[in-house]
């Protein structure tokens, strides 16, 4: 059996306050890189473009390293680490942010490095569309390239993100910012006009309420993995798109049942990065663990 | 094969006008009973408990007949039918109500004609408890009854609404009425707690995300069928339990495998409902069509 290939992941490294009905997590190791990469690593090899600052705990760096990431596109900058604070409603499903601080996060301009240049999959963690552009540029041009965006782009940087769009193979994006930024208010119409921006595969994350995969002309309505324990919501949808591509990295194709497959990880990763604050249930997990619970869900959606 | 068991449901008939961004439909045939009975229809024999004023179009009892619903129990009252008016936002997900006038449903109080009595499957549309309560009285204490409930019994009627729940085999609710019932923001362990409350299924309805289904241990999640194509959502809600229960009156039995195939042809209904004003599409289609949406809703959840 050949390596499957790498997953390359450029986007946030942050510490994280979150507040939720469930306790308070201060100073947590969070960012939508660790997130994301937290979830993939269970299935490719994973390699992390970010940026830290000079206040980032070593501890936080051993447990990404034995992980088995590939933290050679980490850059410790002087200065602070990016902060985010939050807190979260009493059903979860809503929060406030009460503070960021993007401190070296601010003037992150990704270099990839030159043994990195030729990866396959790439996710571009949500951030300013002018940055993804910039990474893009620097990539084989035919790499499966998936990113994230989100509703304070659509509003202030329209022309960069529908350039980037239309140069995606893959865009993730919640259900209000498909709303937004196809003016359309029909989730399947909207998810089709995404497409039609340039993405062959659109990830529609509703939520609480799961996902809907766009592939071509197929459309897959996908549920969250029903659980009563929701502990920490921080970072689902990266964790949900890391165990989608890094899904993908291991199957070595992208056909409908191989997407399909991603989509149900994804979602185990998801509900798995949910149950603990910051990374700590994605960090204790195994493999098996994932697939029982895609295992789980699979008989849900069929129970026959 | 033996006939197959009548569905009954007990519930308002009513002259809609509704305003949705694709149109403005005056005095439709509407109310929770036919929106239940139109689906439901399709799969087993159906009969319908209400009442009508003097103004009710003759032309809307032609329809329901035709299709077959047995009008036996609908009562023609001296007075005006039940209006309800509501106009819906650009993305179909709110509405607001814009007049109730309730006419001659205010006073009724349901008596089940003697042949009913011995009903298998019965469904209490969205009333007021003590009303539900009353018709359960009437029924034989092995039917399979189903109601509807809505916030403001949650809010007024509480000791009633218990009682109600405690005695019903399923309930029919959305996720913020679970939520408002039980206190508990997470929606599968709201779900249990209704379940707790005496229900052994519980209908639990996400609108444009579709429902999930508990019942005993099981719970199966179950997505909205992806249509573009939404005219006027009235009444989708109830269509899903008519074709849920119908499909299980169709199926005479109530095993998991039955459940689910009952909430996918619930899906099925409800999607049909959409599509047009009124019960307009549930009234044209027939047992093929939603017999082919099953099939396509099983293998959007199952690509492989």
């Amino acid at each position: 059996m050949s390596e499957s290939p790498s997953v390359l992941v450029v986007g946030s490294v942050a510490l994280d306050t979150v507040e939720t009905p469930r306790g308070l997590y201060p100073d947590t190791l969070g960012g939508s890189a660790v997130h994301f990469a937290m979830a993939a690593r269970h299935f490719a090899r994973v390699r992390l473009l970010g940026v830290v600052g000079e206040d980032f705990p070593e501890a936080h760096l051993r447990l990404l390293d034995q992980a088995g990431i590939d933290l050679a596109g980490l850059e410790r900058r002087p200065g602070k680490t990016f902060r985010w604070s939050g807190k979260y409603a009493e059903d979860m499903n809503s929060r406030e942010t009460l503070s960021v601080s993007l401190n070296v996060f601010a003037d992150f301009q990704p270099v990839i490095p030159e043994a990195w240049r030729e990866s396959r999959l790439v996710f571009l963690a949500n951030g300013a569309p002018a940055t993804q552009l910039a990474v893009l540029d620097q990539l084989a041009c035919d790499a499966f390239v998936m990113a994230d965006t989100m509703d304070l782009w659509i509003r202030t940087a329209w022309e960069e993100l529908v350039a980037l769009i239309g140069r995606l193979q893959g865009l993730a994006l919640n259900d209000s910012e498909a709303r937004l930024l196809t003016g359309e208010g029909n989730l399947i119409a909207a998810g089709r006009k995404v497409q039609a921006m340039g993405p062959e595969v659109v990830l529609l994350k509703r939520g609480e309420h799961g996902a809907t995969l766009f592939a071509g002309k197929s459309v897959v309505p996908v549920p969250a993995y029903p659980t009563e324990l929701v502990v920490d919501p921080t970072g689902a949808g990266d964790s949900f798109a890391g165990g989608f591509m890094g899904a993908l990295a291991e199957q070595g194709e992208r056909t409908l049942p191989a997407l399909h497959r991603a989509v149900l990880l994804g979602t185990a990763a998801a509900s798995l990065n949910v149950e603990a604050p910051s990374v700590d249930r994605l960090a204790r997990a195994d493999r098996a663990l994932l697939e029982a619970r895609y295992q789980a869900l699979r008989a849900m959606l069929r129970p026959e």
